[in-house]
């Protein structure tokens, strides 16, 4: 797999590179120009780092960017260290212009850090999301907050997709057994299932869900979708999906439930234990989203009294999960760590979306309009 | 999930049970009237027999189709004991009429045993393929073999697409951490792909490898395929998809690699240490079609050193596989026992696939043509 991609990643940061012209730095509302100090907070490569030239993701990786921001003068600290008062990101908070963070391991910035952060003019996601940080108080601090949309929709729904068969045809057990030993058809058998004919609804049909509902079509399930607002007719004939305005009119139609909805005040905690008992008996459940979005203890307990009868999901509350949370024991779950938007391919292009967003930063250039969740002290139409 | 497949299943019972005409028995070549002995040999469903009403293709549940045969005065034993002389298919071989078996737990049916049994018309796979039968000794003997064509080619698609993702998200490290307590993203991110813009490479192209282009096509991979024929135009355009007429042409441009090609006298290791040395370092493989067409050393070595980067597949070769197969040892393996063509929705189909099959065999009608393996002593023509 590595060749091809290794090609892709020298052109993607070729034609980057190509484009940065001469360094004349102008004012933003809270830019200055010169050296600049820029915190990457990242999850650790460790002895993952070397194995793969494009794994820019991690800590050691740095986003591929060190060696252009230091040509430029900039001051470039990158860690894992993100929690509490004597983190090397609390150390850092005082003096830091830019702060990077990504959804896998994210920098949580409070209230609290953004008064402490005097000199913080721009808060990058480096992926999709930004609720690790408090927006209001961003908002309220002039700040500009920004996100690579797109980046890593297609790995997101991917994922999805690989996780919804996982569940619906069993294959945990299937593959407990192979490696223990065990040869017992029947144990995974009883309760595998094709897609196909089953009802598939999506909760949110934002760019993930739909290029879900896309992937899914040609498995001839039933395809439904909830959100705010229904989408075109052309759109929603060519995704084969029908539009349910009442989320909990939907929910006992459902085999399987994907979460794809942002996290923000109106959906967090949204499948409490009310709402979980309106889903059918035996649902599926996917959930790449946010894992505050569900309730916890709600989930586990109806995935241990069986009527939820599979969960996966790459998301948690908090995050890195703990070691006794618990999803990681409950039954029929199918859970991994965070990582469904940190492919390869993704981490090349949120890599390369950071760099052009500081670039622009950097000359007083606006982002391209949908990467802005902040702009300048205002939040973006869709986090009002 | 259960809801609505019972529904479907009390559907189909009922509609093959309203076909049944009155009991009239006539003369097929190796058909007697009156009373047969049918021997069904399945897994046992143990104590999953009764979690699930659908469960039919286990010894428990008999296809379901026992108390139809008995009301028709037929005996009808059921077994998952199926190897040695002490057997209790070994008993029964003198004088039973007809054997089904299943891929998933396949009563191998040698020359030996095909001399043995002496009253034998008939033999059913309940389910896709007949590798279980020395079909040279069937042939020569005048028997009938069958299969239920198309019963579970979409459940044997859909999970092959499933290990495709497995294998190339890197699915399973993250599964294990979740349930070990740790959180390291970088142990799986570093050679975790999207499937968007790989290349993925079908060895036949036959019902399975087609539901499977046709699966793939959202995901915009460059689709190849190699069979003897090429597909027509109008197809191989639909499913997006190039003919590689030179199998070894084709290896090395492959990122994943899946066997969808039937087990024959050319198909039998087929991937021995030579063809899989001709594929991509890091070339990720999916079986799920037998396991004899790979060789076992060669592919658990290739594991070991890297040069397969994953082989995920439910097929294995004998079955059950012994405790000791090395493809349950191999580095990055995502294998199962024999499942995919046993989700219940794919036994209800082979269940009432085989079904019709006794009906026609005992009224001495024809079998829908593309059923039959070996009719009355003549292979069919693919397999020649």
């Amino acid at each position: 797999m590595m060749l091809s991609i290794k090609r892709a990643a020298s052109t993607t940061v070729r034609s980057i590179t190509s484009s940065i012209s001469s360094p004349t730095f102008t004012r933003n509302l809270h830019a200055s120009g010169g050296r600049k100090k820029i915190v990457g907070v990242f999850y650790k490569g460790n002895e993952y780092a070397s194995q793969n030239p494009n794994f820019v993701g991690c800590v050691e990786g740095a986003l591929g960017i060190r060696e252009w921001l230091e040509s430029q003068g900039h001051e470039y600290i990158v860690t894992d260290d993100k929690e509490g008062l004597n983190s090397v990101l609390e150390k850092h908070l005082p003096d830091l212009h830019v702060l990077i963070s990504t959804p896998f391991h994210p920098a949580y910035v409070t209230a609290e850090r953004i008064k402490k952060a005097k000199n913080l003019e721009l808060l990058l996601t480096a992926g999709i999301g930004s609720d690790h940080i408090d927006l209001n108080a961003a908002a309220a601090a002039g700040l500009t907050v920004a996100e690579v949309t797109g980046s890593n929709v297609v790995s997101v729904a991917e994922d999805e997709l690989m996780r919804i068969l996982i569940l619906v045809r069993n294959f945990l057990p299937g593959y407990h057994q192979a490696v223990s030993g065990e040869w017992n058809v029947a144990g995974i058998a009883h309760r595998a299932y094709d897609l196909e004919g089953k009802t598939i609804g999506t909760v949110g049909a934002g760019r993930i869900g739909r290029l879900l509902l896309q992937r899914l079509k040609p498995f001839n399930c039933n395809l439904l979708y909830h959100d705010r607002l229904q989408l075109d007719p052309e759109l929603e004939n060519q995704l084969g999906a029908k539009y349910e305005e009442d989320l909990d009119a939907m929910l006992p139609k459902c085999d399987v439930l994907v979460i794809n909805t942002p996290l923000t005040d109106k959906t967090r905690g949204l499948f409490d234990k009310n709402r979980i008992s309106k889903c059918k008996k035996g649902v599926l459940i996917v959930n790449n989203a946010r894992g505050a979005i569900m309730d916890t203890q709600a989930v586990a307990d109806a995935s241990s009294n069986g009527h939820i009868a599979g969960y996966s999901g790459d998301v948690w509350f908090p995050q890195p999960a703990p070691k006794d949370h618990p999803w990681r024991y409950m039954p029929n779950h199918a859970m991994t760590p965070h990582i469904s938007g940190t492919t390869i391919d993704a981490q090349l292009r949120y890599a390369a979306g950071v760099k052009d967003m500081l670039e622009r930063h950097f000359k007083g250039e606006d982002f391209p309009e949908q990467h802005y969740i902040v702009k300048e002290g205002q939040l973006a139409s869709q986090y009002r």
